[in-house]
């Protein structure tokens, strides 16, 4: 539709998640009346970002250098794991303030059509946190006493929490949970699908 | 919420237009995702964009080189004008296939409240086109028999489209004509504002 470089730059925007061709035209365009110095900042973060980002040798999620913020924390309780599909489920649990331990990024959820199997995420690198050797704040070493599987509440985070499940049972003493499943808090029942009404049955609180 | 590299671009991707926080997020990890040579082609369009576009001497539009390519077109009727405020309108009226004339973007509308006035736009410009030495396909001149004002049916273009009538009065045989206001295609006259109904009322054509 345009000429040069501007429909050079609809076209690599409109390939972005979430961008349709209209947000591609209006970004393009919003692009010609900002300062250099605003693209050049936009520039310079993608280039950082297509170098490499480092990840956490110990959790896994995206981090500035070899350990992650909340690895490297003294106050984190290092005897809790929250594992999690995602580098951004980490924030997503940080913002309840609920949980002060540490996590543990698989990198995805068991997809076997996808050819995603447990060697495909660091299913491995759990089992060696638990295995005993994990480094606590004093120097020495601390046992992990829960894990707490927050994998997506579908097909495949149910079925990664249920291999898990059953791998961790070989750690004694292990305490292993699951996020509860349920209605979402602020919603209406009328409005809930079977399934979600259904766990919300089954994992009824006594009061 | 994240470290290093990462968190700046979804500070930066969240500055664009239409970009909410989410979306940001989702581009960003989306980053991490694909191939470098990917990331490549979307930095060297910004940075193509970023060293400057260049626009059509004539009409105005974002062009390659000196002229935009439908004023080098010479099966276009170089007799007839359609105004618009932006670059993207013009897409927006090739897309009709309606119009087979030359363009002219003004770069805007008039907005006092922003000091945007006729200085601000390409309306000397305009007047200049419409003075006799337009260059014809054969290398003569034509003379410019019609001004479509196609400026936003909104108060901006509105004032625009007064003003520019104003302005091209003086010009003995032009014909200046404003796009027709009415109720949109495939729409609900029940849900039609005033000022819309209003303006298909007055704009109703004899059948």
């Amino acid at each position: 539709m345009y000429e040069g470089p501007v429909q050079d730059l609809i076209d690599e925007l409109g390939k972005l998640p979430g961008i349709g061709p209209k947000s591609a035209q209006r970004i393009a365009f919003h692009m010609l009346t900002v300062e250099p110095s605003d693209i050049d900042r936009l520039l310079a973060s993608l280039q950082k970002v297509r170098e490499g980002v480092r990840y956490c040798v110990e959790c896994g999620t995206v981090a500035d250098g070899e350990r992650c913020r909340i690895c490297q924390d003294p106050r984190r309780d290092r005897t809790r794991i929250c594992v999690v599909e995602e580098p951004k489920d980490v924030p997503a649990i940080e913002r309840t303030r609920e949980f002060k331990g540490l996590y543990h990024v698989l990198g995805g959820a068991l997809n076997p059509l996808d050819g995603i199997g447990p060697d495909q995420l660091r299913v491995r690198e759990l089992l060696q946190r638990l295995g005993g050797a994990a480094p606590g704040p004093d120097g020495g070493t601390v046992e992990v006493a829960e894990v707490i599987i927050a994998t997506d509440p579908n097909t495949e985070g149910e079925a990664t929490a249920t291999y898990l499940v059953r791998m961790l049972r070989d750690f004694p003493g292990l305490s292993v949970s699951r996020l509860a499943s349920g209605l979402p808090m602020g919603s209406d029942l009328e409005y809930a699908d079977e399934m979600t009404l259904g766990r919300a049955l089954t994992g009824r609180r006594v009061l």
